[in-house]
């Protein structure tokens, strides 16, 4: 791999940077991220003279978190890699093929160069297992802890009632996550039927968005009372109204977690609200403002848990639930493996809202 | 007492009810709370047959916060009596003499019926010693812990910069509680100079917002960065805009907090905000819904805790802190002692915006 | 029923007794302890004047925990209901039917009476759902929240490696609870073959303490590393030694866990230690002192959690997991229901460690 | 400075390793360690290629903690650097010149290798106002924050009562972190009355265990309760008994703690332990085997934390509390600078007893 591959956003900065080959990689939303690597010594590592195998060797399998990190600064120290104040100079927070998230070129690619990689590698502690489960590792670096950290932001636990806003793959994540954490009932809603089938697939209950326009009287039906312990909002700006007449309401779903959460209760917000949306036909909207029925929310004392997920904070002990075959996340956001060169096809799939989460597969190894 | 002064609201629920004389009383805003009463053995107690001397005896002097909570539902059984099930048949948490909080009479009075008095009384632990600190115990029912919670639930800890939005009684409970709690540098902001010299008084630095109209640009000069790393917003949907246009803006405190604390930090949010606001010129605000750069916040993974304070999982720790002598929260406030008969005076004041806590005292206790 | 059959510990502080007929009742070790109630109209409720309906009706169905708590105290407001101020004049926390436990008399009878009962009683939601899951409620007293409390304060969640000591009931229940929490791998170790099969029944692994007396080298074969992330005493001081030659010593369980968890873990530690032995070889065991080989847990930076279960604060999202099919604990403990006759063959049968959880159904509610 | 005197404990896996002069040093038990350190660039600095000024410049004053830790194993990536699993080929965690810590070499010189230097700097905002508060600033690389974690473990928080074991210099941290956090009451017991008078010096109550035996006696004495909610042992294995007769009793402390914390209280333990003592009189204690009367413990639902700290995890918001003037452990600790020719006595006053902090400044830095 030519070495003017590398990422160069923040390069001058970074001490260790290894380049690795794409095992399989995968796609959130817009873009594709990339996330199981093995690092190969044929590559160059000219940057490096000290000794670096006590943290990867060649042949190693790693995952690598879509937060490009830095490792050193007050943010990382603290487990909060998710807001690395290096990595991006326009804001807190870095990632790899990411709109305003740094310039870090994606991973759609058959290597990658990732920085700080002394910090950031999970290796899998046995790499025969790791490759049995290879298709739920790779969901480590971004899907899984996204939703993951959803659901601890919404403080599910055991016996919590839960309702999680949108059934693709973030949402799909959360309300398995959930289901880790002790949740005694999931309730999804969605707008698409394909959706919601998958999210019973796994043991979730549904709400069709749709047919419904009640999200309250739907979770009455399900649990007896009209509201949930807490809710995980899996959404964001792009929400739709409910019911038939569904028109863009970005605070839809927000005022609808207002509704249905119990006094007390807390959301976790994965899903995506940004600070500009230059399409939006609302001028508020335009300027990233929302119409949120506020006091509504404080009446209840509820709280409310925004942004990305620090997703090195929860990657070992997800590692460890799938090697352990306690977490099923390939099978719950349908897991699709294709080759690099299908990636335009998988991509104009997701945005028509498959119920589907493309994974790349570069080098074939998925399917070896 | 004639036993028709008995708050009606909910009593049929009522195990044990007490009557109280009331010591000393005092403002939060709109109505007024009462908050330090004894137990007057002449007033009639028909409701019990059982031993309550173990709870209370004749003499006892104690606090009662001003959430109305029954002690036995899951809420208060979770320390949340600021949502407690059982006493409002509107929605969850009850409070004396409040607009839509359970009808309970407000307790600007000589007696006051309390009831779920046997969960509710904070008995202090030496009567002579309670009565040296009298004024600070009084503010324990409901600024005290109003302004705790804020604090707390911004995440205020040792080394803290946090800015609060408004200098009335909250803001000012606010701030010291933050000082309490180990904080670095507490930045107060408000319209009105002598709000920010009460708070200054007590080592807080000040934002006079109708000089300025950038926060950030203000806290830079304070403190080298223009970010503090936890708010706490004392002011609500009242808020008004910056500078010196400062127009109706019920939003503007929440946008402030999202521009001015750094990426991932935390707000505490105990100034109110209304589900309806019939007097508002905007329709939206008419419905409690507020345009907020929810996206600004989103960016930076933001936190936001709303809602009233469960004053009793505070009061004990807070009455261990002024007896001794770590809480000055009754100089903080700036408490003015009144008769019953000042009391619209004292209203009046407050409305008008001095910087003083009114604190009614109907049997000359205080004075004494 | 005879009022004077009344527990009379601590009666004159008590504001609601209630009378419930014993639906079914369960041992835990040296005594039996009570757990699924109802409360017939026909008992004498003569103490109440007030209406109580809005916490329990004829018919409903409830769950007492074996803690007896006031609910005014400030241990109680905060939920630590195992060291009640109000229940035993020895020392803080009291229960039914146990020794130093403020002389409440047990629950092996076909009548209780509860005392604290507006505050204690747990009201299912539905009956007929809940008569279905009987069995599995009637664990909500005890034992379940006994198992979860060592499981939590270990730390236990999601991909967390755990070992148990003990395969008792305590241990069992534990183990489960551990898996609830998202635990990657569940280890217990027991000296008696027939309780570790109770343990790999519902999935856990196993080390045979009788076979095995280096229990990190058993945890390596199982982990791959001989360290686990944290662990559960659930033997208490009744301990033997490991290994062939398992002689009485009080402190195994401790040093064990020093051994086995790795730097930085938790143990949670249901089992019972006492303030004395009476019956012990050992002089200092004989006082309560153990020899612990606290520089090792020290060197390691552990952290230890000690004490009964407060029983209340579990209850209710243990209820919504049983409910909602999440939590199997009747078959985890080998729930086993006998007659109020057969009570003394239960107590036999337990005391030479059958790998069964006795459960006593005087009314003959389960068989029906 | 030669580039042999590197440390070379684990030096093959360092990626950045920094000469920096050492500004002043000092000693917390039986090694001296070092503290603050600048970075000058005349040194040779050859490992380097990559540009490293976004972590380090010339002439930067920077704050080292003790722990040396690699910012890369999961434990230094969960703030965990006390128990870092890279830095000592015996156990978790490594030190500066602490024996079996990993062998590193101590910092009583004039220039120190610092490994792993890009993790572990913690860069002080303004080079001229860390000048002026240099000597407390130098109290964060060790004392203050050992201090603050048995503060923090043991729950202290705004109206704690707390009692702390010794009133050396880490009982005398430990002292002041508890009044940081908010206690009501902080309680210092030790045998020598010199230094509970520097107790006294900044607001604590002391109890003299030379004069005491029963110090739940004198807790009530100064309480008005025989208890505390809390405590902190910042004396570890070298106790001795209370009272007269003061005989070796290396778990007098534990012991004591027991008996004087209230139900559910939890102790911070600070204070050394060690696995073996090769030194002591008793069989046990030479395996480190204390006899700790835990089933006092037991029975009040007590909790133990121990262990070193995690310097780094406190020290920015320490440093915070430093240069806003809201600490001050420098006077606490009566820090008192020597220069390095002075050590040898500085190290003999020490073992004596001396109620000095003694700082070592071997460039002279404090004196210009």
């Amino acid at each position: 791999m030519p070495e003017e591959n590398v990422n160069m956003g923040s390069s001058s900065k970074i001490l260790l940077q290894i380049s690795v080959a794409v095992t399989s990689i995968w796609s959130v939303g817009v873009p594709l991220h990339h996330q199981v690597w093995y690092w190969d010594m044929k590559l160059p590592v000219k940057l490096l003279k000290q000794d670096v195998t006590w943290i990867i060797k060649k042949g190693d399998i790693v995952s690598v978190p879509f937060n490009v990190a830095c490792g050193r600064c007050k943010m990382c120290q603290r487990q909060d890699t998710h807001i690395c104040l290096n990595v991006n100079p326009e804001r807190p927070g870095g990632a790899y093929g990411y709109v305003d998230m740094g310039g870090w070129v994606g991973g759609q690619s058959e290597y990658v160069m990732v920085p700080y990689a002394d910090f950031q590698l999970l290796k899998f502690p046995d790499k025969e297992k790791a490759m049995e489960k290879i298709l739920d590792l790779t969901m480590l670096s971004d899907i899984f802890p996204t939703g993951y950290h959803g659901a601890i932001s919404a403080g599910v636990t055991t016996g919590s009632t839960v309702y999680v806003a949108g059934a693709g793959p973030v949402g799909l994540a959360a309300a398995h996550s959930a289901q880790l954490l002790g949740a005694a009932v999931v309730i999804v809603g969605d707008l698409k039927e394909e959706r919601l089938k998958q999210a019973r697939s796994f043991g979730c209950e549904t709400i069709n968005l749709q047919e419904h326009d009640d999200v309250g009287e739907q979770i009455e039906e399900i649990l007896g009372v009209p509201e949930v312990d807490c809710a995980i909002d899996a959404v964001g700006f792009e929400a739709y109204g409910h019911g038939t007449d569904h028109e863009d309401a970005p605070a839809a779903v927000l005022n609808t977690m207002m509704d249905v959460v119990e006094a007390g209760g807390k959301y976790g917000i994965p899903g995506l609200y940004v600070t500009e949306d230059p399409g939006a036909k609302d001028k508020d909207a335009k300027q990233g403002s929302l119409k949120v029925r506020f006091g509504l929310g404080w009446s209840k004392a509820h709280s409310f848990s925004t942004g990305q997920t620090p997703a090195m904070k929860y990657q070992r002990q997800l590692m460890m639930a799938i090697l352990n075959g306690k977490a099923d996340i390939a099978n719950v956001v349908n897991a699709t493996v294709i080759s690099l060169d299908e990636a335009p096809e998988g991509y104009a799939d997701f945005d028509s809202g498959a119920a589907k989460k493309f994974v790349i597969d570069p080098h074939g190894t998925l399917s070896k």
